[in-house]
């Protein structure tokens, strides 16, 4: 049984290199959302650690580990269904060449682990002047994209760079998803120019919800992140868009609304070369 | 020999029901694009003549013919490439089952038809209170990507509604679309809230130049269209934007920034799931 109206959070973070303060404070946010309702709470890429890459291996997490146990029990605790934005995850026996996992993990609110996503598209640029990242260098692609049928619809998971691969939100939307989640860590020249483009895009041509915290703020690895987390709906309205500072926004999620936007545009049923 | 750096024009119109009126007028703006430099020049769709869906079939053309004799004839006199957005095309022997193809024609300076696009989305949609289409009611859709080679770059043909449809931008792309064109009579309500977003996603996750002219104002078919005719650069950024009356506009295609936009942010290189 889908509950089809319901209150959703994203969370703006800006994440530093003390793995335990960025817990607290993560959770703190959380139990707020909870507090003002939210039944999904979407928190960014890597929301638990942000530093130096070359520290990133002895950073990362086993799953389930200590960190994933700690997501869980909010989950429970607080009744709700909560989409761990990244966590950096171990890898075992070097199955990616000592590198480790960007994975998103989804918790329902029994504490279990629902869904886990491996971003598949890895972000390496080379903007003179702007900035310059090679996440490859650190970490493992994943290869398969994941939705999850949950009480508050089907969800599709994606993370930050995969913003500019139409073809996965495509593919997640043929697959059912009616909610996709983008948590973010966009560098703020990147953001300034494609972010609000690209997350009302993907809302626009699958018409689905689109959840998107964003990191905000300077990060320890040395660059900028844009913030202007985002909530749209299924015509690509922004339903709420935080300001630039760690905060909460908040919006329906209206699966009526939806269907009523694919029933009088039903562009889905067009596709002819997907 | 492709030229690097050159001017492109669209021109944004209010096309009636008076096929020689609208010849001469295109005509006139067409020349004047030619006077300021343009190389190319784009019209919007369906430029030649709007009017009631009942009379589509009576003033479709065939092609080549009259009216796209004169059309090469302006891009022979004026030395240009003009891309004529679309012509509603007679079907020889009922081929389409009576109905007509919306086809955009691209001719070179030597008047010669190099690229022909039937288009391949059909707008049929129902939205109470805004608007209310089906195009397939009188037109019959095309099922075919088309790419052209040219002088001035590769170009990449597309129409209106297929603009909705991300996929067939990446199959443009992935066959070497350096810019595309999007010739539109896109309507108010779905423009206001979707076409800027969605023009200037395709030239960013696409990383070509778009040139988007639209019709502005009211159609004798009955509805309202949104102008906005839009050039965009690689980067997403809107070089040129109409206002709200008949005119061109124009902006410089540069296929070395184009150059440096991919090498430095390879996102076409990291596709995975196309």
């Amino acid at each position: 049984m889908v509950t089809r109206r319901y209150l959703a959070a994203a969370v703006q973070l800006c994440t530093g290199s003390d793995k335990a303060e960025n817990l607290d404070k993560a959770e703190s946010f959380v139990a707020e959302a909870a507090r003002i309702g939210a039944r999904l709470v979407v928190l960014p890429e890597v929301f638990l650690w942000r530093g130096p890459r070359g520290e990133e291996c002895a950073q990362a997490e086993p799953i389930p580990g200590p960190a994933t146990e700690r997501l869980a029990h909010w989950a429970r605790r607080l009744n709700l269904y909560l989409l761990a934005g990244s966590v950096l995850e171990q890898t075992a026996g070097g199955t990616a060449g000592g590198k480790v996992f960007n994975t998103s993990l989804l918790f329902d609110p029994h504490g279990a682990i629902i869904g886990r996503y491996r971003k598949a598209h890895l972000f390496d640029v080379d903007i003179p002047g702007h900035v310059t990242i090679r996440e490859s260098d650190t970490r493992a692609p994943g290869d398969a994209a994941v939705t999850v049928a949950t009480e508050l619809g089907t969800i599709g998971m994606t993370v930050c760079y995969d913003l500019r691969f139409p073809e996965l939100y495509r593919r997640l939307t043929m697959a059912g998803a009616q909610i996709v989640t983008i948590p973010s860590a966009f560098t703020f020249a990147t953001g300034a120019a494609h972010w609000e483009i690209l997350v009302r895009a993907r809302a626009i041509e699958n018409q689905v919800y689109v959840i998107a915290p964003d990191q905000v703020g300077p990060s320890p690895s040395g660059h900028i992140d844009f913030g202007n987390s985002l909530l749209v709906d299924p015509w690509g309205k922004p339903l709420a868009h935080a300001a630039d500072r760690e905060m909460v926004i908040f919006a329906e999620i209206d699966l009526d609304y939806q269907q009523k936007v694919r029933r009088e545009l039903p562009c889905l049923d067009h596709v002819k070369f997907g």
